[in-house]
Parts: structure tokens; C-alpha cells; sequence
């Protein structure tokens, strides 16, 4: 099990030192600074690993390479943003960077209502609030038929909760949800995203899936032969959202992606945070059915609260990490390999709670929630470099 | 087990808030501010319990009861000395405050002359090097017949490092041996030491034991009545300092202490930093043998150099920390009760090494290694409170 972290590059208030003391070994980053779309340049690829790799380091993951809205809706250039990604990915391999994490999510990337909520002991946590979610959708975006999608129930809590939010915390609220979080691939305006939502408004989760399927036909031939994997990373929350269709929720979804594609460079990424927040998603049975493709962990912890959901401590959580932490050992020892991990998300504490970093990506926060893990991982008695 | 946290009182820069963040429940603490050798009020312990209730925490332990030097020493007013600390243990308990640590070291506790030797990857952790050791007992101390102690080899490398320091790094030296670190309950000039010493030339290992049972006779049958328990921490490290004798450093002072008095109350601090400095310890084999009267654990690991040894991190050092944490387990399983442990000493690392914080006791670096434990116990199954 390989230690990694993720490092939003040369501007991240956490340094690369920092990620060496937390007693990470491995680096998850991409080119943040260039658009989504472009060919990644070698040389810029060569300078970031140079940088990674002075620090006492190795850039592990690429987290991610974006797929661009184009792609997913099979508009514009999109033929050439495939081949612009099969490049980029092409380029990271001839510096040896061959582990490429990426998403599929439409518009938005991962959702969450609340960037600091306070936990009793005083640490600031994310945390995705049903209602508040509820009254953005229904009463600050306006989206045509949204009621549809929720509950007379959610529909009334959500109501409520716009009822009682200051203006203050409304702009909050839309800030959080659509102005971008760390990592995410786009950032909008209220009208742009309303916008962006009706050009989905055709395609559902089948066609979706068809748009993907084209997109890995095209770019699954170089990574298998340059040696590079691909690691979807699940929706996050793992749910439609907006109406938009979301199809890496499941386990059924995981045996469509495979079904799509049979290189076992179409592989996944196990975020133990994502698929956790649904109930029925059984993290032991992912891990057990896709051992040969799962290339990259992300372990962290929901608790779920009815349709709302906070980040949990790592072992705090709904899921069962310890368990998830046996599984993951046995596919090494099944692989004969090692896979790297990250620690997902932390609360912020100590000097976090005045420290500036990207919301979800605190130092130590993160830094206990990698201990922990290491801890549990030495205990079960797994090699962890 | 119980995860508890040392916090030196409310001028120690981590506060009780830090403390929960890092995921502790328990405080370890003593009214580090009054003199040595008065009965602690029971005013003074209340207020100071509720300071941490207050906070969310619970006072799980005292560490320490100073043990005055002249009841070490059998001189001037001993008996009325051990009178107080029976005292001081009655009013603890009154309160509710049961579980006591303290140890028997003449004249010096822990010892380091390194308390900021930086690592690899920049953390600061602390270090015993036995050069820089010699050098100041023989060439800066001069004690007297010092040279006896030690072999040529030590002597030669000694006269060296002595030789080779600055006139800056010799005062640092003096200060880190005997100035006090935190916990440790006298501080000295060079005369005062040497003085201090002079007053041991006539005790041996067997009288300091016995001075150690008359001390033991007279406080258990205090701890047996109010149901408290006397927690003794080894050696640190485990062996001959300066000449004066040491008595807790093996299993076989362990057996001698047990010896003296067969109430459960009389028992040990299992520091496995402390006994794991001594090559032929083997910390699972003390902790099966004396399984009902271990009262408190000190977690932490050191990596031998010879006779030097740096604090290395929590899972890093010599000893096996995961069969230790094993053998707590199945002590407790045995017992079926639940035992309070901290994470010992930690290194600097991330904001610790811009912020003020006591030697060895930084926020972030102990946090790191709680985390650890936290997580291996976990895995193991254990209870973790």
C-alpha cells in the first residue's frame, strides 16, 4: 500500500514538505493551472514530476486528467478532445506517470452544501445537507420540474430551510455548490449553470453511458500501449443530481463500465467516501468483484443522516474501514503488487482551523486521517511504503 | 482503551481543545505548579479536574507524584515526605482521580541531550547520543571516576565531540541534561548536579530499593484503602546515569518491585519507549507476565544507534509495536476492563515547528502517533475508548 497524497500543485498551502512529515510517500496531482481540453506538454509534465521528485517524492497519481463537458455530451470538438486526452495521457507515461484517475460526472464534480461545519469538539467538517440542497435546487436555481425529484417531505424541509437562510448564507450556499470546489473541472454563475444543466436535458443515463463507452474506445488503445491505467472515480454524492444522469454509483454501474471496455486498464477508482454515502453499496463485495481493476484508493468516511451526509473521522464513518482495509490487503497479496491510497478529505483542526487550505483538503486533518490508516494497515500486517 | 493525552496545565501552549480534535478522551496531568513535596489540596485537584470536564475531557491519570529527592535519599524530613504524597494520593482520590504514575530516579528523570535533531524529511524529533552524553560527564560535569564508567571507545568518542562542539552547543548541551524537561521534577546548575550526586555515593541499587519499599510500604496500604492505584515508570534510559543507581530498567526490577509489596496497586507504567531502549527488554513478555498490575501504558518507540537512540516515529522504532498493542489487548480481554494509554513524546512536525510547544510533547507529532495507535487497535479489535 503506497501513501499518497493529493497536492494541488505549486499554490496549495500545503507544502510538499508538509506531505513528506504527514508520511506520505506519493504525490496525487495534475496540471491544474492549464485549461481543460489542452494537450498536457511533455515538458511541463517533466517540470511538475522534477518538482515533486526534489522534495523527496514520486508523483504516483494523476488526479485527474479532466474530461470535458464536450465529451460527455458528444458536442463540438469533442472527437479531438479525445484524442487531446489520449495525448495528454501518451505525454504523462513517457515521464513514467501511468496511473490516471478521472471522472464522469456531468457539469458538476463532487456537492456539498456546507465547507465548515462545526463538530462538537470544535473541528470544522464537510458536510451535504438534503434540505439545504433541496432549497438551492427549488428556490435559488428555479430548475423547470425539480420538484418531481424529491419528497413532498424533502420538498416542505427544503422550502424551510430557504425560509430560514440569511441572504448571507444563501450566497454561501451557491457558492459551495457550483463556484468549484478543489479539483473540481468547472466553476459557474447561476444562469450558466442552469444553462449547462438543459444541454442535458436529452441525454440519459444510457446515452450517457454511450458517450463514455466512445470516449474509452478511444483512448483505452494508448493506455494499453503505453502502460498507463484508468481509474474512475465515483459520482460524488453516488446519485443523480439536478436531473443530470450519473452513472458511477453502483455496483451494477462498475459491471457496465467493465462491460463497455474488457483492458484491464478500465479500472476504477474504490473512494470509500462516495460509494459509502448509499446504503446498499457494499465496499467488501466492490473491492472482492473488481480486484484486477481497482488501481487507486481513496479511503475516507460519510456518516449518513437520511438523505444528508457528513465526513466522518476515517474510522468513524458508515463504512467499515477496517474491513475495507482486510479487502484491499488481500487483492495486493492476491496482485502481487502494491497499490497506492490516498487519506480522503479531513476535518480541520489544531492550526487548521486558521490556516487557509482548500475546503475538504486541510493539513493535519488530513495527516490524522493518513495515520490512522497507516496504523490500521501495519496492524493487519500489510507492507505500507 | 483509553486514549488520553499528557497536558501540562493551562500554560501548556496545546490546549484541551487540541486535545479532543486529536481525538483523545483523556487527560494526563499533575498540579505541575506547586512545590515538590506539599500535600496537593483537594481544592487545588477539583478545580483543576473541573477545568477539564469542562472541556469535554476527563482526568484519567496523574503523571506524576514527585517523588522528593529525600525520600530517595532517607535524609531530613523522608517519612513526613511520604506522609504528604500518601496525602496528596487520598485527595486525588476524593476526587475521583485514581490512577497514579511516578517513578524512582535519582536525582535526574528523563534524559536527552538532543531535543531538536532534525530527520530527513525536516520533522525535529529528540535524541540520546551517547558521544555528546559522555562529553558532558567527563569534560564538562568532570564527575569524578566518571571515566570508570565507560569504555575507551565511549571516552575517546567522548573527548571528540566535546572537542568539536561550539562554546553555544556545550551550554545547550548542559541545559537539555539538567536543566529540566518538561515532567521532570528538579532543575540544576552544574554545581547543584554535581552536589546533587555526591549526596548518592553511599546507594546502591539494593539501598535505593530499599528506600523504595519503606516509600512503597508506607503509601500502598493509602492506595489499597481508597482504591487507587501507583502506576512506577522505568528508567529513562533504562540504565546507569552519572553512577547513581536505577532499579526500574528490566524485568527482573520488575519482579523485585512486585516483590517488595503484593497489593494490585503496586504496578508499572509500561512505557515501551523507555524499557525499549534496552536491546534484551522483550516488552511482550513484561506485559503478559505482569498483566494485572500494568496500570497505564506510554506508547511510543525509540531506534537504537549503538548506545545512542533517536525517538523514532510511533510504528518506526525498534520495538514491534503491533505485538505490544496485541499483548494490551489480550491483557485487557483477560482483565475486562478498559486501560488508559498515551501516545509518548512525538516529533515536530508541520506547525510544531513554528510554534512554541514543550520538548517532545508537540501538538501535531503526538497526534500523528495517537492516530497510529488509534488505528492499529482498531484493526486488532480492540476497544477503543
Amino acid at each position: 500500500m503506497k501513501q499518497t497524497w493529493r497536492w494541488f500543485g505549486p499554490n496549495d498551502p500545503v507544502t510538499l514538505q508538509d506531505i513528506r512529515q504527514a508520511g506520505a510517500t506519493g504525490i496525487v496531482t495534475a496540471l491544474h493551472d492549464l485549461p481543460n481540453g489542452v494537450v498536457w506538454p511533455r515538458e511541463a509534465i517533466a517540470e511538475r514530476k522534477k518538482m515533486i521528485e526534489e522534495a523527496g517524492l514520486v508523483w504516483s497519481v494523476v488526479e485527474s486528467i479532466p474530461i470535458h463537458e464536450d465529451i460527455k455530451l458528444q458536442r463540438g470538438d469533442w472527437r479531438q478532445l479525445i484524442a487531446n486526452w489520449a495525448q495528454s495521457m501518451r505525454n504523462l507515461a513517457a515521464e513514467g506517470v501511468t496511473n490516471i484517475c478521472y471522472n464522469f460526472m456531468p457539469v458538476i464534480d463532487w456537492t456539498r452544501t456546507d465547507l465548515a461545519w462545526a463538530l462538537p469538539n470544535g473541528a470544522r467538517c464537510l458536510r451535504f445537507d438534503q434540505d439545504r440542497f433541496v432549497a438551492f435546487d427549488l428556490f435559488i436555481l428555479k430548475r423547470e420540474g425539480a420538484e418531481a425529484d424529491y419528497s413532498p417531505e424533502d420538498v416542505a424541509a427544503g422550502r424551510k430551510a430557504f425560509e430560514t437562510m440569511s441572504d448571507e448564507e444563501k450566497d454561501q450556499l451557491v457558492r459551495n455548490i457550483i463556484a468549484g470546489l478543489p479539483g473540481s473541472e468547472e466553476s459557474y454563475t447561476i444562469e450558466q449553470f442552469a444553462a449547462q444543466i438543459a444541454l442535458y436535458d436529452d441525454i440519459d443515463q444510457d446515452r450517457l453511458r454511450a458517450h463514455l463507452a466512445d470516449f474509452l474506445n478511444g483512448v483505452l488503445p494508448v493506455a494499453d500501449e503505453v502502460g498507463a491505467t484508468m481509474a474512475i472515480h465515483p459520482d460524488d454524492p453516488p446519485r443523480s443530481m439536478f436531473g443530470l444522469p450519473r452513472i458511477v454509483s453502483t455496483i451494477e454501474d462498475m459491471r457496465a463500465l467493465r462491460a463497455i471496455n474488457d483492458s484491464p486498464a478500465n479500472g476504477f477508482t474504490l473512494c470509500s467516501g462516495s460509494y459509502g454515502v448509499r446504503e446498499g453499496n457494499d465496499l467488501v463485495a466492490m473491492i472482492e468483484e473488481f480486484a484486477d481493476v481497482i488501481h487507486f484508493f481513496h479511503l475516507r468516511a460519510t456518516k449518513r443522516d437520511g438523505n444528508s451526509f457528513y465526513e466522518a473521522d476515517h474510522f468513524g464513518g458508515d463504512v467499515d474501514m477496517v474491513e475495507v482495509i482486510r479487502a484491499f490487503k488481500a487483492l495486493e497479496d492476491r496482485l502481487g503488487r502494491s497499490l497506492p491510497f490516498r487519506p480522503d478529505h479531513g476535518h480541520q483542526i489544531l492550526d487548521d482551523l486558521t490556516r487557509r487550505s482548500n475546503p475538504g483538503y486541510p493539513a493535519i486533518g488530513r495527516l490524522k486521517g493518513l495515520a490512522e490508516l497507516r496504523g490500521a494497515m501495519l496492524a493487519l500486517g500489510a507492507t505500507v511504503e
